[in-house]
């Protein structure tokens, strides 16, 4: 007896559709359309979303779950445990969607459009005060989607808001984790700036870069790593992003001709999201439990790519050669050693997204514990930027000159987004233990790297991970591919390893 | 009283948006999208289009029109001209939309789908046998189709298909106009062969034309007639096309590196369809009577750049120059006249899509005739081949040696489209007609031309034709423009004039 069951499939399918249509528009905004399409673009966007929200709230839907969870209950036999996470996904979904009443969805809606749209010149005018109201405004209407979804999930506030992006998780499961690094972080930043203070500084990569030639090793490089041009693209857009769907994953970067590195690294980090999407098991393609466990799985596959992968010696060596063919390079400057010191040269700077890995866990924490206490209400909007100086200082020894370079400088807050900077740092966290059990597992992995070989890693991800889609939790996972959950000894045994030698 | 008209206009901005969306999608589908996310689009596409009908068939939707038609009545003076007609073509579109019962609908999306996709190899491999099955159903579904409209629009069945792209359009006001071309083209034809043969034959322009210097020329030309690159691009697909919308058109060609000379005239073509997207009366945006007039306006105005003002003798004079300097030719074959004789070159041909401006309408009241057959039933698909062999050589004198070159050759058919074939011809009489009067009215038009001044010429489409959106019928539009309904007189006229000199 599936008969409910297969009805809501039915639905959930159509909306996986939709949710794709959906995918492309976002895409195409940012990698293709000229600027007066905006307004017409966010109508579509705006009721295209509208659509997919009204089959969620669509009382027919609360029944045909309820029923269908009968059935699973009445004949456990026909369920197996991906049609049993199947539905408790379209649950979950469905608890998100209906906790929230429409007049407090739209009113949010047109918030984050008005707040964000401030946000654009707010930065770089450096005007919190004119961003003020607007993200005051905001922060309470988020409060109180917090707060409805506290209640119908049975969570706490923030928690119930960490849930959209990363289902499962917990402040409690996070908390113990960045304690732990933030007590470990400090005095091994310290050690780290005094071995590269005496080591070997990097040595400039000077050079004029074409973006056709950094194009063309990316290609090669996301080819040997397995991306599959005839389901996927790479295009250029201000903020590097993956986008699409499975069979059609869209990556953009953003190319700078006089420095190939970036680029070179980003499209490394978008393409481990791709390969997650690409890898998600194909006969969910349609249904909740066959999409990405959350943003802590996808950015530890981006991670576990770039960071542990490609910023391997091993890799680094495979790499120099292609980097100095390609832009004919030579000299100290192009050997694979200054290559790697280039990689991981550690400095701690005001900015997160140009933060190296050993201080990036700082710029995350920070934000975590000021956007849990903008939801509790302890902190309020106006005493953020104070807050975020102080906590700056504190953790990294800096001070902001100015809001720009401070509190403005991230879009996700403007843009509504509140628990989603902690996966950040979890994804770091769970890249440094996947790729652990991976070479435990398998010599291959490594050994792999030194001769551009991704087959054996790739492999163990699409197992271990990408095959699994969410069919269970962000921890389970962990667990099974792992043998623990999430271990912050691991990760910092990552970092020592790394930057103190070994 | 306006409320339930109102609450309509909500519905319709919405659908018009969905719509955008798959414009959109379909833009992609064609130009930017992978091979392998084929199937996952085809899906995305289907759960739009479906959202869309849903919301076509809402019987609430049927209410709430009979009630504001009630409003209409009871209170005119609330209504005006736009308000009445965009009234009139939502009834028009519910109508369309629900004469046809759901599972038809169902069963033509799939015969459809079913037949293009066979088509796709059944042309390269002239296995006509493969098709005719499919056709044979597709045929009897889109009858039914017919008849459904035909009963609930109370017209023919073969209008009632016309209708979906060119409303208003009847056989009637056809006929006497495709009759007339008809008993003057083939004695014409002749003349024009006759002058042709006994004066110089063009020279042939032999080169390689890098896709990249037939782009910027493209671009630079686009520019000039008006296109504003803020609202809308310019890629490349296998077959030319523009999508998009009004705020963000999406125009396509397909270069070739050894002739120049087609991806110029067709980048031509699709812009003057971009710049009546672009026209339209942006109050009306999201409103059916914001869109486009239907598929004879529309041709009429890609043929009226494309070919009343692009291939005059006075813009290819202008022209010369700038194709001279993008690709650095000289010598006779690379002087104005030179590319006047080629653009005009006459030769009867098996192809519609290769057809030159005097042979052209022949291929389309053929496929007209034919298409009308097949609706009444006087006309089985399996004997359509031999009908086409037979009316190709009265009408030009050519028997195809195969079904590729004749039967095979139109996409049309086989994707369900039966009645807009006469829109092309229809288009090139009313770009004639509107071109005659813009130069009348204003005679800039074409002095504007010599020096590539497309100013006074769009000035005067805009007002006369874009920023009417569908206000008023194809023909009452064209009495309003030019003092007269479509006219087969003005057409021959034109010809004969280019083609026999004056």
């Amino acid at each position: 007896m599936m008969k409910s069951y297969n009805e809501i499939e039915g639905r959930f399918k159509r909306l996986t559709d939709l949710n794709g249509a959906l995918a492309v528009l976002h895409w195409d905004s940012a990698a293709m359309m000229p600027a007066g399409g905006a307004t017409a673009r966010a109508d579509q966007i705006t009721a295209l979303s509208l659509v997919c929200h009204d089959m969620m709230v669509d009382p027919a839907l609360n029944e045909l779950l309820s029923k269908a969870e009968l059935e699973s209950d009445k004949s456990p036999e026909d369920f197996d445990n991906w049609h049993l996470a199947n539905l408790a996904e379209m649950r979950r979904m469905w608890q998100h969607a209906n906790a929230v009443p429409s007049d407090l969805v739209e009113a949010l809606s047109q918030a984050t459009s008005a707040c964000e749209m401030v946000w654009r010149d707010a930065r770089p005018d450096n005007d919190f005060a004119r961003l003020e109201p607007l993200l005051t405004h905001l922060v309470s209407l988020v409060r109180e989607v917090a707060a409805a979804k506290s209640e119908a999930l049975g969570i706490s506030p923030y928690d119930a808001l960490l849930d959209e992006f990363d289902p499962g998780t917990r402040s409690a499961d996070i908390d113990p984790l960045f304690d732990g690094l933030d007590i470990f972080l400090p005095e091994f930043l310290q050690q780290v700036k005094e071995v590269q203070s005496s080591g070997r500084q990097p040595e400039p990569l000077n050079g004029s870069f074409a973006v056709a030639d950094q194009r063309a090793l990316a290609e090669r490089l996301m080819n040997q790593l397995g991306f599959d041009f005839d389901f996927g693209r790479l295009d250029v857009s201000h903020h590097p992003f993956t986008g699409g769907v499975p069979d059609d994953v869209r990556i953009t970067t953003r190319y700078y001709e006089d420095d190939f590195t970036q680029s070179l690294m980003g499209v490394l980090h978008e393409t481990g999201h791709a390969l997650y999407e690409r890898g998600l098991p194909s006969q969910w393609r349609h249904q909740p439990v066959g999409t990405a466990r959350g943003m802590t799985m996808h950015e530890s596959q981006s991670l576990i790519i770039e960071m542990l992968a490609c910023r391997s010696e091993e890799f680094v060596r495979y790499l120099t050669p292609l980097v100095k063919e390609t832009f004919g390079g030579s000299g100290p400057a192009w050997e694979a050693e200054n290559l790697v010191r280039h990689y991981r040269r550690v400095q701690p700077g005001l900015i997160r997204v140009d933060a190296d890995e050993v201080t990036y866990p700082a710029h995350v924490i920070l934000r975590y514990r000021l956007e849990k206490n903008l939801i509790s209400g302890d902190l309020t909007v106006a005493d953020l930027p104070g807050a975020w100086n102080e906590a700056m200082q504190k953790s990294l020894g800096l001070t902001p000159p100015d809001d720009r370079d401070g509190v403005l400088q991230d879009i996700h807050w403007p843009s509504g987004a509140f628990g989603y900077f902690p996966t950040y740092t979890l994804g770091a966290m769970a890249a440094a233990q996947l790729f652990d059990a991976a070479q435990n597992d398998n010599d291959a992995v490594v050994i792999g790297l030194e001769h551009g070989d991704f087959g054996p890693l790739l492999s163990w991800l699409r197992t271990h991970v990408h095959a699994l889609g969410s069919l269970m939790s962000t921890q389970d996972l962990m667990v099974r591919a792992t043998k623990k959950p999430l271990d912050v000894e691991v990760y910092k045994a990552h970092l020592t390893r790394r930057y103190l030698g070994g």
